[in-house]
């Protein structure tokens, strides 16, 4: 491990996970500042930075935030949250995981801070526009922006999830925040201390199952 | 700074930059090793790794990748690269910057790796999908993934770059590497040693511009 800080660096990484139950102390200014100056150095297509962030702390916001999250929440813990059939282990872990995003629902009024990630599609250059199937590519200049704002929560010991259910409310979202016309929501991310540890190992796939050599399912 | 190794994590950050101009050096199985498990690390929507990567060594392989990529980059050159009314500075920026695409796209077969990021719809939650613009929020359980590989990357002092030009050849990308049906394509990363210095301070839009509080507009 040749380079300086790459020991601690690649623990923050394995580290990173979903923290839901989050409590209402402020976040810190200077803290802040170093998870947004994190944030804005991160790559985008032509460095064009077609993306924003609004950083809700008003009370009433969240409070309207939360109210948009949670029928779709609760549409989706109906349509995903399905147990059966899974092992008792899997079974408990998945009852873990939805109780912690009903929790968010109830509670996002009291997180010191919501990130609505917004962008606008002018500035991405979508190359996957014309394919027969959903289209991903704009977010390759907006997710890895999303994803350094993340990290840096976890180095500062803030727990945080990236939520995009409010994307089906996005005119909602946008006449609260003002956001313009010609700008779109990619992303909510609540963020606070943790109630509880917050990080730790999280379950993922193994490399020879992500990653292949020269062709598909010759593992690397 | 409280927590250990933040400083230095702060600091890959900051300097994470497009690196083109790469040698033909191997990477070490080691480096590759500890890449590859800070990038399968990533957080994606429900857990559901929806994402693979596909790293292309085989030489006539990653001749023809660069083959398909030329064309796109001489239009993406040709619609993109007009430097008339930029300050001189600037222009000088962007000649330098497409310099070292176009050599980018001459040496891709002489690059150690290309690892082609896949990912299959079916394991993507598409929030967005309904909105009458560009959809991204599929990206949202991809990119994450592809920022962790590329700071891991800058940490082990390799030199890499986002590209996205090569889903405009995905049916032959993916004849070119086996590819199922279901699953696309969606960016490419070349990587290798730098030529230069490869890493340092980037060019970026400032937090006033980028983070607005409450509202739009509203600078932090």
């Amino acid at each position: 491990m040749p380079t300086q800080g790459a020991e601690a660096f690649y623990e923050f990484l394995r580290t990173q996970r979903a923290v839901r139950r989050l409590r209402p102390d402020p976040i810190p200014d200077e803290v802040l500042a170093r998870i947004l100056d994190a944030t804005r150095h991160a790559p985008s297509g032509g460095n064009r930075q077609g993306w924003r962030m609004v950083l809700v702390t008003e009370p009433t916001k969240k409070a309207r935030l939360g109210e948009l999250y949670t029928p779709s929440w609760e549409a989706y813990r109906a349509q995903y949250g399905n147990i059966d059939g899974l092992s008792h282990e899997d079974a408990a872990r998945m009852v873990r995981v939805l109780d912690s995003g009903s929790y968010m629902a109830a509670h996002m009024h009291e997180y010191p801070l919501v990130a609505v990630v917004c962008f606008n599609p002018k500035h991405l250059a979508v190359t996957d526009a014309g394919q027969d199937r959903v289209s991903v590519v704009g977010g390759g200049s907006i997710y890895p922006a999303v994803q350094n704002f993340m990290l840096a929560c976890r180095v500062e010991g803030l727990g945080c999830v990236l939520t995009t259910l409010l994307c089906e409310h996005e005119q909602e979202v946008k006449a609260l925040l003002s956001i313009p016309e010609d700008w779109y929501t990619a992303a909510a991310i609540p963020v606070g201390y943790p109630v509880g540890k917050g990080y730790g190992p999280v379950s993922r796939l193994p490399v020879d199952k992500l990653f292949f050599e020269n062709v598909w399912e010759n593992p690397v």
